[in-house]
């Protein structure tokens, strides 16, 4: 299998500490990845945090597959100013774009089998003229298919898409459609079915209201834009379940019955999830022609430089993003 | 310790049963309590299941307290029809209102030393003329304090306390006031204080929007309704932290930061509560100048009179009911 590729995210984060911890529980085991980043940065992390991480810079993604077992392979991205711990710079921000556009044209030109990326912090590269609402726009659009982007959470105990995400509760209500539930919902089947080996993906929809809107009593969503769509999903042959009553549906009985809650907003998505298991969660993105996973945190600008971050969410991301990558054969 | 109450519940639900099961787990331990059923319907259940249990008609709450090592005590609510299972009958509505109303008479007496609901339908109830909007409206009512209610999920791991209930997600939203929110916690740490014996209870109050809002970029609501409220909390001495955001703040490390969680709406208090502990959630009113506590779950009309019903949140109810009472002196 072809190395992953790992993003540097904001190098005034946690991301590079991240890196080397994550090289430190995977050396042994795989999978092989190959960190976007500036080498000289790395280094001086792994001394300052007395992390005992060799940092190689390599010159291409092949060499990176035959060194990862003895160092950390590095294609170097400088950055032009060396981060202060928590303090974002703009100086930094196009690095940080590089490093992103570098791994998804790794992987799109098949020399990378995914991409893994580090938290970024919007509101830095905002400053200095990035335009994407996040990260998930930029990697759609750079792979040629903008707007398609699904995000799933997946840990141990479930797996999660919100058809709303990042937009006020108010916001996410009134843009909800049919067609935007239908569309999410057949662009996460069919992931389910090739990345994860699913033969016959079994998906429950929530409800958007108390007790799923208790016929019309508590909300009409259901009546008007949930149930449409899951009849629509069901004459296409899906396998679909609801409008679910969302609090009783994330109980384990009501696990056992689906392979995937479609959410219609952000927290009806994440409270299960993180409240389930805040430290597996990875987060992936469905819909584009390559496969990313990326922690399910933030910079995380008040605990960077002091090595007390933990690496557990982003060895979860890239040993998915692996397992994904061998079943898709890449 | 004087006894609960336990009202009938809908008798075409899982009630009876459950109300048999409860004595069988807590005739040697208590807390003791009397049912407001009918005597022979509850035999008849106790035959057909074969549940080991001697109902015995009682003329007062009194001798309630002194046969329950021996028998479940039951002050007679005579039903004008013998419930068919799984079919709610309104013939019986007015018997079933009957049963709350004496518990809650008992208890604001000091007969009884508080009351514990089984489930009831609502739908049945309006069709014979019931105007309440729920059980605890009507409880409001008759304890003379209408309005003051307010509604506390309790398990082992999480209280929650939703200040928006049973309305659709917009209209939740829209009837969010700061107001409200102040008044609702008020009443929530004043219980905590009371009947939980926390002497200075920790509340935190979720965010409405993704991210708490993100300084107003996902959300205003943090801004312009809960922020206030938890300034005005504050300056009163109370222990208040938020607004956090949502997805965070029920993992188990951010749960040791506070006593109850004080939610927006319906399903962001229900999801964690649920999805945590499905089987000991606690359904309490604060606000009543009694004590009443019920399971957290339905009528469960699919399953009642199959034997199958699992009595485990009646039992939680029941406990928790004595535990408030006891320290309250009750």
């Amino acid at each position: 299998m072809k190395p992953l590729a790992l993003t540097m995210g904001d190098p005034a984060g946690i991301g590079g500490e991240l890196t080397l911890r994550a090289w430190l529980a995977l050396r042994q085991t795989g999978p092989v990845f190959v960190a976007l980043d500036d080498p000289g940065r790395l280094d001086y992390t792994a001394q300052k945090l007395r992390l005992a991480v060799p940092v190689r810079a390599v010159t291409d993604i092949a060499e990176a597959a035959s060194v990862f077992s003895q160092s950390l392979p590095v294609l170097p991205t400088r950055l032009p100013v060396m981060p202060t711990a928590g303090q974002p710079d703009k100086a930094n921000a196009n690095a940080i774009v590089d490093s992103i556009k570098q791994a998804t044209f790794l992987a799109l030109a098949g020399d990378a089998s995914g991409i893994v990326t580090n938290p970024i912090n919007k509101a830095a590269l905002y400053k200095a003229g990035f335009t994407y609402p996040g990260h998930t726009e930029l990697l759609a659009a750079l792979s040629g298919v903008p707007g398609q982007q699904v995000m799933m959470l997946a840990s141990p105990l479930l797996r999660v898409v919100p058809v709303t995400v990042h937009a006020s509760l108010r916001d996410s209500i009134a843009t909800l459609t049919t067609d935007r539930i239908v569309t999410v919902c057949r662009t996460t089947e069919q992931a389910l079915r090739r990345d994860f080996g699913i033969v016959s993906p079994r998906l429950a929809v929530a409800g958007l209201n108390p007790h799923a809107g208790e016929q019309g009593a508590l909300g009409i969503e259901e009546i008007t834009l949930i149930k449409p769509a899951i009849d629509e999903l069901r004459a296409d042959g899906f396998e679909v379940s609801g409008p679910w009553p969302p609090d009783t549906m994330f109980t384990a009985k009501a696990r056992a019955c689906y392979d995937v809650a479609i959410c219609m907003y952000h927290d009806q998505a994440l409270i299960p999830l993180k409240t389930l298991d805040i430290d597996h969660g990875v987060n992936l993105t469905l819909g584009l022609p390559i496969i990313r996973t990326s922690p399910d945190h933030g910079t995380a600008f008040d605990i960077a430089g002091m090595g007390i971050a933990e690496a557990t969410s982003l060895v979860a991301a890239i040993e998915l993003a692996g397992a994904l990558a061998a079943r898709r054969g890449a």
